[in-house]
């Protein structure tokens, strides 16, 4: 299957000259979504995986689903002022803008091995945040998954030394 | 499995005098998150449902397994301006404020079989917006279901007709 078939460009959006790769087309289709999660458990079904970890909202689509397959833990990592509990807060650089993510502080235990997961990779600022909150609270993170990484964009710099998997290459 | 033990109360969240209702506690217990997808799945898998409509962000959680175990399309509900293609709006009160969602015009097809899915109830008007926007686009609402309801907020009368299901009760 060509994944990439089922993924459509937005031209000039969220701003103009940009072109935002749009996955409601794939997860509308429930052949292609169940493909990506496929190759996704196949990858890390022997990894020992106790929890995911994806930020809002789209990585949660993704996440939650691989949490399930993978019986471990769900992580939500969220927006300040998001999470209702304790949490400690990171902040990062987007293709776009300056942002922030938090994550609960008992979200993650000492010995969690975390998969992070999300919809893009682009710069790599927002997998950096995850990266840096999951090894805060002690976890260690075993790799990370995208549906789509934006090649050009280089976002792999910024994980030198992390098991990466993207199911699309731009 | 006594899903209240994984509900974790946040008194004074997001606004003082409310009782927050935290579902982080059972997104990381995986017995827990997969006996709600089974449940759900038990009582939909007969039903020949086409799309999954979720509304973000916890909605997704629910929504995308859901989706995927029943195969079914997975179709998001967003606030204003984060949805790339061509959309409709509807406004909304919530518990604390009042707002809107987008979907796209292409989600939903005629004829299609829909569940919403969200992770609470409360006063019903995330949910009717949901319905309103799945029915403008043509689908038939099959059922709504609900992590929580919390019965006091009385949202189910806004839902007068629908076939709802909550797995925990307030």
């Amino acid at each position: 299957m060509d994944l990439k078939e089922h993924i459509r460009d937005i031209p000039d959006f969220p701003k103009e000259g940009i072109i935002f790769k749009d996955i409601t087309p794939l997860l509308m289709n429930p052949e292609a979504f169940r493909s990506c999660i496929a190759q996704f458990v196949e990858a890390y079904k022997d990894k020992g995986i106790t929890k995911i970890a994806s930020s809002e909202s789209r990585g949660f689509i993704f996440g939650a689903v691989l949490a399930h397959e993978l019986q471990a833990g769900f992580v939500p990592l969220r927006k300040p002022g998001k999470l209702p509990y304790k949490t400690i807060r990171q902040e990062f650089e987007t293709e776009y803008s300056t942002d922030a993510f938090e994550i609960h502080e008992d979200a993650i235990e000492k010995g969690d091995k975390v998969l992070i997961v999300d919809d893009v990779l682009a710069t790599g600022g927002t997998a950096r945040a995850a990266v840096y909150l999951v090894e805060h609270l002690g976890g260690k993170v075993e790799a990370l998954a995208f549906l789509i990484e934006l090649d050009f964009l280089k976002g792999k710099e910024k994980l030198n030394g992390y098991d990466i998997m993207s199911l699309i290459h731009y």
